[in-house]
C-alpha cells in the first residue's frame, strides 16, 4: 500500500458532531466477575496512510433510562466508535481482544478482502492486524463476526465505518439503529422479540439530549442498521429528505424522499435542510420499533 | 403566503377514480355509548390558496365483510379522505377534535413545518389551524400523531395527502395499506399479530369491487403504506410495473418493476399499462399480509 | 407471435453456472402413497420461439442435511427449474400436473397477460398451455398461485425466471432465497415461524459446496426472493456490490451497494468482482435467517 510503519504523528479520530462518540463510558459494574474499563480507539493518521488499534471486550452500557445490559462491545460503548475514513485510505487495524473468556472478530463492510483470512475470530488475550483500501466512498456497518454472530451482534458488537468521498465531507451525525434483546438470549433473537430498539445504543436518547441543527443550513445523517433482524423506515417528522444516497454511495440519488427503507447491515446517507426553528423527531415509523425506543429528536436554532 | 381569508367559492376535492372517497359512511353503531356521524373534510381552493377542515372522531367500521371495527378516524372513515394538492399550494389545514374523550393530531409527511408547533394534541372538543406550503410533490402519508402513536394509527388515523407535480395529474388510484389489530390492543402491536392487512380500510375489498383500467391506456397508482409495522411488498399479478417514482417524486425513476417496496410510513407512485383485457389481481407479495386480506382486483376493459 | 408448432430440433436450456438446474433429483421416499419421480422441464428453442414444457408434482427434497420435506414441486427440485429467455421471445408454456390429489398453476413475473386466463388453476391430472412475449428483461419469480398460495409457496412451489436484455448475457449464478415451515402448516406461514430459511431449497448449501469465482473476473448472480413472507438483506460478506439492478431491469442502477433489500416477490441483478483469493459467504443479513439457514459462499480462485 506504500504505507510504512505507523509514525509517531498521532491524529484523534475526526468526530465533527458525533455524539456518541464523545459520550462518556458507561460507570463500571461487574457481571459475572468480568465488566472492563474501556480503551478507546486510537486513530493515527499519516496522509492517506490510517492505523487504527480497536478492542474488544466485555463491558456494562446503559440501553434505557435506568436499565443496564452486560454488553459485548468494541471499545467498551454500544455501538462502537464510529470509524472516519477517506476514500482512497490505505487502512491498518488491529483488533486487541481484551475478552478472557471468548473470541471475538470485526468484519468492515467498508473493506473488500477476503474474510476467511480478514475477519477471522481472534482469540481472547490476543490480537490480529488486517490490511485494507477503502476503495468505496459510502456509510457502512462494521460487526463481530464470531459465531453465532446473530448473538454477537445482539450484545452490542457493531459500529459504523464512514468513507468520506474524495473532495466531499464526513456527515454531520452518525445514527446507528439496533435491536436489544434479553441478554445472551439468542432465542429471543431467532423469534425476533426485541426489548428496546434505539438509535446509538439507548432507547429514545435523543428525546431528552437533542441533536442540533440550524434553520437554512444543510446537514447530513448517516444512517447504518445494525440489525441484527429488523429493517428500519428512518424518518424525520416534519422534513422530507431533500436527497439520499443508498449506502453512501455519491453516484446514488433519491430525491424527496419521506421515509428511507434500511436494511439490516445497510447504510444510507440522508440530507436535510430545515427551514424554520423548532423541534423535529426522527423515529423508525415501523411503529413497534418507534415505541420499542427508536426515537429522537433535532433541535432547529435560528 | 398571499392566501387571504378563505373565500366563499366552494370547491369540492379533486377525486378523480379514488372510490374509497367515495364510499357513504358506515352505518353507526354505539360503543360505549360513542359513534359519531361522519363529517366530510370540506376543501376550499381559491387559486392556489388551499382551506382544509378535518374532523376527528370515533366511528364503526366496517373492516372485513360483516366485521366492524371500533374505529378513530379522520372524517368518519378509514383510511381519512384523501388530500389532493399541487405543487406550490398555500394550505391552511383546521382539525376539528369532535371526539369528547380523547386528544388527537395530524402528522403530513408533505408538510415542512415544525411538528412542535404543528402537530400537537388537539384537546377534545377543540380545534387548531395549520398552515404549510406543499412545496414538494409527492405521494405522502398523514396519520394522528398522539400518544401512543402506534395504537392511534392501528385504531385506524390516517390517509394519503397527494401533492402533484406542477404540470402534472393526479393518479387514477390511491391505495393506502393498513393493518388492523385487536381493537385497541397495543400489545398486539407491539408483537406484531395483525388480524387483517388490508387495502383502503377493507380485507379483499377489491375483489369483490375491483378498480377499473382500459386496455392500452396508462394508469397512475399512488400506493401509501400506513403500517403500523409492517413493509409492503406491493405487486399486480400479470403486470410489470413501467415505472415507479420513490416518495412519489417525479425526480425518481424505476423501471420494469415487478414487485414494490414500500415501508410504513412511506409512498409511491406507480405507473401500470395492460394490454391485454382480464382480471388482474393486486396484492402485498408478503403471502401472510396477502391471507389476511391485502389483495384486490383490477378489470381491464378493451 | 409468428411461431409455428415446437420444431423437432431440441435445445437444452441455458444453464451457464447455475449449479441449482444440475443437481439430480432427490432420493424418493413414499408419503401418503404419493412421491413422485422427478421430470424434467423440457425447453425447446426456434428462434426466438421457445416452448417449455413444466410439471407439477409431490416429491420429497432434502432442506437441510438430514432433513427431508414432502414439497410440492415443479420438476421435483424446490426452488424449479431456471427458465432462461431472451428479451423479445415468444412463449409458449405447458404446464402438466402429475399431481393426483390437487389443482396448482403457474404465475410468472416476467409474463404481462391476464392472471384470470392464464394463472388459473390446472386439475390433478390435467395440463394447460399459455403463450406470453417476453417483452421486459429482468430476474423474475416464478409460483404456484393456487389457493391457498401462502401454502403452495410454503410447500416449495416457485422458482426463477430470467429474461435477459437484447445483446446481455445470462447471469453467472441464480439464487432463490425462500423460507421452509413446518410442513403443510398454514398457520406456522401466518405467524412467521420458519425452520429455515434458504439457498436454492437448502440450508447452508453453498457452504460446503460453494460457488465458484475468479480473481478480477466479473460475475452477475441473479438473485430472487421466493418468500413465502420475508424481506430479504442480501450481502456479501468481504465484497461491495459493484452496481445492483432492481427487478433486474438494464434501467435501474444502483452502484456501491453493501445489502441488497429484495421483497418477497422480487428479484434483482448484482455484478461482483472479487479482487482477491479467498471464501466470501453470502447471506441474509437479517440475522434471524442467516442463522436458519440463509448462508453459503464463494471460493475465489486465482
Ligand atoms: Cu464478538
Ligand atoms: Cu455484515
Ligand atoms: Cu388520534
Ligand atoms: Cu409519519
Ligand atoms: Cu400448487
Ligand atoms: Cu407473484
Ligand atoms: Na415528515
Ligand atoms: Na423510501
Ligand atoms: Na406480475
Ligand atoms: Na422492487
Ligand atoms: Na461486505
Ligand atoms: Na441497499
Ligand atoms: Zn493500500
Ligand atoms: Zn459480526
Ligand atoms: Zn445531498
Ligand atoms: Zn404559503
Ligand atoms: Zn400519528
Ligand atoms: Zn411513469
Ligand atoms: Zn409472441
Ligand atoms: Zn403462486
Ligand atoms: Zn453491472
Amino acid at each position: 500500500t506504500g504505507c510504512l510503519a505507523p509514525h509517531a504523528k498521532t491524529h484523534t479520530p475526526d468526530l465533527r458532531g458525533n455524539q456518541d462518540s464523545q459520550r462518556t463510558p458507561e460507570s463500571s459494574l461487574a457481571i459475572d466477575g468480568i465488566d472492563q474499563k474501556p480503551k478507546r480507539a486510537l486513530v493515527i493518521r499519516n496522509g492517506s496512510c490510517v492505523s487504527i488499534t480497536m478492542y474488544t471486550e466485555e463491558t456494562k452500557v446503559t440501553i434505557a433510562p435506568g436499565v443496564q445490559f452486560p454488553a459485548w462491545t468494541f471499545d467498551g460503548t454500544v455501538p462502537g466508535p464510529v470509524l472516519y475514513l477517506r476514500q482512497g485510505d490505505h487502512v491498518k487495524l488491529t483488533l486487541v481482544n481484551l475478552d478472557p473468556r471468548m473470541a471475538h472478530s470485526i468484519d468492515l463492510h467498508a473493506a473488500q478482502i477476503p474474510p476467511n483470512q480478514a475477519f477471522t475470530d481472534v482469540p481472547p488475550g490476543s490480537s490480529k492486524t488486517i490490511k485494507f483500501d477503502a476503495s468505496t466512498p459510502g456509510v457502512f456497518v462494521y460487526h463481530c463476526e464470531s459465531a453465532p454472530m446473530a448473538l454477537h451482534i445482539a450484545q452490542g458488537m457493531y459500529g459504523a465505518i464512514i468513507v468520506t468521498p474524495r473532495g466531499g465531507m464526513p456527515p454531520n451525525y452518525v445514527i446507528v439503529q439496533s435491536e436489544f434483546y434479553k441478554p445472551l438470549d439468542i432465542n429471543a433473537v431467532f423469534k425476533g422479540t426485541p426489548t428496546y430498539v434505539v438509535f446509538n445504543g439507548e432507547a429514545n436518547k435523543y428525546v431528552d439530549h437533542p441533536l442540533i441543527a440550524k434553520v437554512n443550513q444543510p446537514i447530513s445523517v448517516a444512517f447504518v442498521n445494525a440489525g441484527p433482524n429488523d429493517f428500519s423506515a428512518f424518518h424525520v417528522v416534519g422534513a422530507i429528505m431533500r436527497d439520499v444516497q443508498e449506502s453512501g454511495d455519491p453516484r446514488n440519488n433519491s430525491y424527496g424522499v419521506q421515509t428511507c427503507t434500511v436494511a439490516p447491515g445497510d447504510g444510507a446517507l440522508i440530507h436535510l435542510l430545515f427551514t424554520a426553528p423548532g423541534e423535529y423527531s426522527f423515529v423508525s415509523h415501523a411503529m413497534n420499533q418507534m415505541e420499542e425506543g427508536a426515537t429522537g429528536e433535532f433541535v432547529v436554532h435560528q
